[in-house]
């Protein structure tokens, strides 16, 4: 038996609609769900703005979102401890568990990885921006009942940034550089912050981001727009930071951290995207050990129950609130970056 | 009471001259060294052929010269175990052993350094291509009776090669790969197997130094210049190596890594100089570690001892040796990279 | 010119006396200080117990405590930054940071260690229970003005466990065990939750200090002399902490962590002292990695500024403060471990 | 179609009988094999002399054996690259690679393992001195056709060595000491040799056995039976070793080892069984690392490429063989240590 579901779905740069899609019932191991916030993400306004990024691009309508929240409305056979109306984090990432990266534990490699709303394979992975959905119960990460769906949305970008904080190593008692304030920025703060960092400073070219940065944890927020020499006082010594968590993909964000890293710091690339040049004797001289963080495993469970307790509280990062409806509105607010740090959908 | 000695002095770009300077007697903890074999690195053959790299530049006569080893003439006091005629080979590194780096075990980013042979500080820090030598009795390393002064001069490159290993950990049984076959690129790949590296592939634009490699211990030897699609094939399966030892800085090298590295791959940068450009998607999607090594401390003893033992046979990098009269033959056959892995000085 | 300063003195087992020493000026590099507070430590305590602990016996009198902080009364020659009545916690440590241990980063491990009231060496390293004291500079850490002397005070046993943690690695998200809630294991538990722990049980055979450690953080609380199944359900599926601090050195809470922990567990060995029998079988088939943690060294100014931030409270460790006069009744109270965490002196 | 096949089974302490069994067809992913090797184990030993160690008891007939090669035969359906007559080592080791510890790359820790040869099971996990075995093709590694069956035959106890050289870590330049020289401490031996110690010491009790180990590549061998202060010169400055293996699991040995590893030393734990009492004090003061090394995972395949390319040449350490009939005079030697490294079954 077959139902009928609103989703939202991208079909080309800025061609985004509100579609009506058919439903099944849940299967052995799955879940029905009534989604209910969906963050949007980088990735996702990429599609919107440009249809994709890089070599990735939209061809074949597309449902986006993979940052969600829901509630259990009925289980199929097999599945425990996920009784109706259990509210849940649900994660995008689905790896295979055979291949031979999961085998070593590096299930965010996997060589069969399907994750929600990615236009990287064809046909296309479909996303969790949808008023009901059926997922694996394995998806599924009882959120409580304390804290809110759009905290919940949040459990995704938060485990990227976990990730990444995983790749940092151990933080207690560091000095930590965050380069750019948006929502992994943010999250990266408040990780660092998590962790045991004892100084956290943040940049970034918009004010309203970075008191949104400070709100989750920074020591200092630095302007490089205003103040371009903002960083300076840090170069001293051959550099202070033992951390950084680059977080904008921007080229001068990349070239500010060497002077400031101290010899043997650990450089971790969260944003992406583009090409960047380096001085080869920047890294080399400095020993400076420039690390890519993707995507997480672990630390999405970790990240829902972080953000459950409260022992994370990411509600300073969620600036608005829109219904599905008004999907294109969200997007466009989204875009906004003067603004806008995490904007969210009230997907039903 | 003085003496004289000769010595091989850049004054500017291809100005290299024979000069003689006054010595003195060795003073407390010093001893004095009749010098033997010198090696030509690099950055002797950047002062040579462009008077400097990048800001560095020559500004005031300079003995160029840090690979070197040598005899014991004569101790001043307080010196001990460092007989007359004893062998030694000289370690051009002097760290301050007071500043917050030396307290924290990374002498090699010592505030404080000297190091041999280096326009970097002004005055200069004068280099070791001389007859005789006063040097301080803790830089001596003996070297045994077995091998040749010439092997005893390789000590310093593969002290730098030895570090880089450090950089890179644990290699028993990993796939290495290494891009460049010059002196350093042919050390690391001994290095490799010297840390019981599975596989070595190495790559150079040369048939002539990629057969010194695969003497060194290379399993794999690719001319990525005539067979410029040799490394597609370790490219399967999101790439194969577990290491790499980047020692060409030349930007084809260094793009070509990416995909051939395993996710969270140790990408050792050994080369430097000039920018390098990436996408930042090939380091954060298989988040590969690119970090920078840089000089050596505790390696220096080490790569002595390991040389005097064979236990790393040096031999077949040293392409040849000239008179210390005929330093500027020797300087131009250092700088010819078909024929020559490392060309030697014979000092005195 | 000197003057007089009285002092807590240890003359043999039992026999602690308030003695009046003669008080030198401070020196090039030196300050004077008024002392605050003083905590008793484990050690402090054998010496007044037993005479000393192992082989460690007290053979000459000496003056007790490492565990202080003061307020500056004048500075001697070239010191700098230090105004009378800057309130500063005291580093009991002073390695020599010239063997070769210091010289790798390593200063807890120094050849020529002196430490605050220790009677390993002979003549005896006199400690810091005084009224007045002469110090370097070097060792004073300024505390602000939030917080009281006596969490100053803690700041020593706070880098201790800092240090542990240190020893620990990355605890972001780990799953904790802490055995022994006395004033090193309620810390350690603080250590646990500062460093991001998801979920820190704690162990002991009093509720008291159980109280404490759960308002230092631990999410539970096992009392193994009431409870002694308690640890049962965590040996499922070959254990599931990740890392343990042993603070206990008892035989029975060394032994109860190798059932609960799980494969290639870290396993932190604080408490000290006395003989540990394990089954060998047992650290072989998990792979457990029991890893000694000895002091600290970088932790000391970290565990200040945590403590002056309040990042780390460690006022529910404070039990119980006492007058100097009344140093026999505050030992007497520091040896009920059914009451007591943290006894403090007030110095002056 | 069945047929049948000679096999070496324990009945009881003292009671090894050769059986025959009956022997099927290679199914799905199977293949037939002609057994041509098989060493004895300190296991196979212990089922032998005592039916057992520990809780772990034989309780009904169990084939010994799980260090062997063999040549195959025939193979199943879908069975790829194993022509009849390919000369393999045989991985004793089957996990389930679908576990908690599997799916996190620690497969030895696999909560479903079986194994050859183990009668920690019931029904016990039958072994493979046999004539003829059907295994699994993912259990074979091809040897190649340079080294005989018995070299292949060591590939299980060098994977062993080869893990607990992961377990030790980065080895390049390293001291390393090695207690016990029968197989498992000559192949740690060989293993440090392999990963770049400098320097390898080798205690043992019987001089027969510490002459095997310096074959292997010990650079100093000590009786400490007859030279009971063998070890007393490595103990200035707070010792000098780096890394110890300890592979005799006997009291004297362990405790032997703490007053010559350097501060945080990493100190593996390969020999099993029995209690072992420690002075707390050592553990803690030193910072020591004592972590055990459990069996291997992905360094089986390594093993048998070492040895198929003679990279580790384990000859020295075979000094026995004997025909499958003669399998009680094979034990009885096996059990001689005073003689005895690894004494080996011809299978077939």
């Amino acid at each position: 038996m077959t139902s009928e579901t609103r989703v939202c779905r991208i079909h080309s740069a800025r061609d985004l609609r509100i579609d009506t899609l058919e439903l099944g019932e849940p299967g052995p191991g799955q879940v029905l769900l009534k989604m209910r916030a969906g963050g949007i993400c980088g990735s996702d306004l990429h599609y919107y703005q440009d249809g994709g990024f890089g070599a990735i691009r939209v061809r074949e309508p597309m449902v986006l979102g993979h940052e969600v929240s829901g509630e259990v409305v009925s289980t199929g056979p097999g599945v425990e401890g996920l009784a109706p109306g259990t509210r849940v984090a649900v994660n995008p990432s689905h790896p295979c568990n055979a291949c031979a990266f999961c085998l070593r534990g590096l299930q965010q490699h996997c060589l069969n990885m399907t994750f929600f709303g990615s236009a990287m394979p064809f046909p296309h992975s479909q996303g969790a921006f949808r008023e009901r959905m059926v997922v694996a119960a394995t998806q599924c990460e009882p959120l409580g009942d304390v804290v809110s769906f759009g905290e919940g949305a949040c459990a995704e970008p938060l485990a990227v940034c976990l990730h990444a904080g995983t790749r940092a190593g151990d933080l207690k008692g560091k000095r930590v550089i965050v380069t750019g304030a948006g929502p992994i920025g943010s999250l990266c703060v408040a990780v660092a912050k998590f962790g045991g960092a004892a100084e956290i400073v943040v940049t970034d070219l918009q004010d309203a981001t970075l008191k949104v940065a400070e709100e989750m944890g920074a020591t200092r927020a630095i302007n490089t727009r205003t103040n371009p020499d903002g960083l300076k006082e840090f170069e001293a010594n051959k550099g202070c930071f033992d951390v950084a968590f680059e977080c904008s993909a921007a080229a001068p964000a990349i070239r500010s951290l060497f002077p400031v890293l101290r010899p043997q710091a650990r450089f971790v690339q969260v944003g992406t995207g583009g090409d960047a040049t380096i001085a080869l004797a920047m890294l080399v001289a400095k020993e400076i050990e420039w690390a890519g963080a993707q995507r997480f495993h672990a630390e999405y469970p970790l990240a829902v129950k972080m953000i459950a307790e409260r022992r994370i509280d990411v509600r300073p990062i969620i600036t608005g609130t829109f219904p599905l409806a008004d999907a294109v509105a969200a997007f466009d607010a989204a875009g906004d970056r003067s603004k806008a740090v995490k904007v969210q959908l009230e997907l039903a």
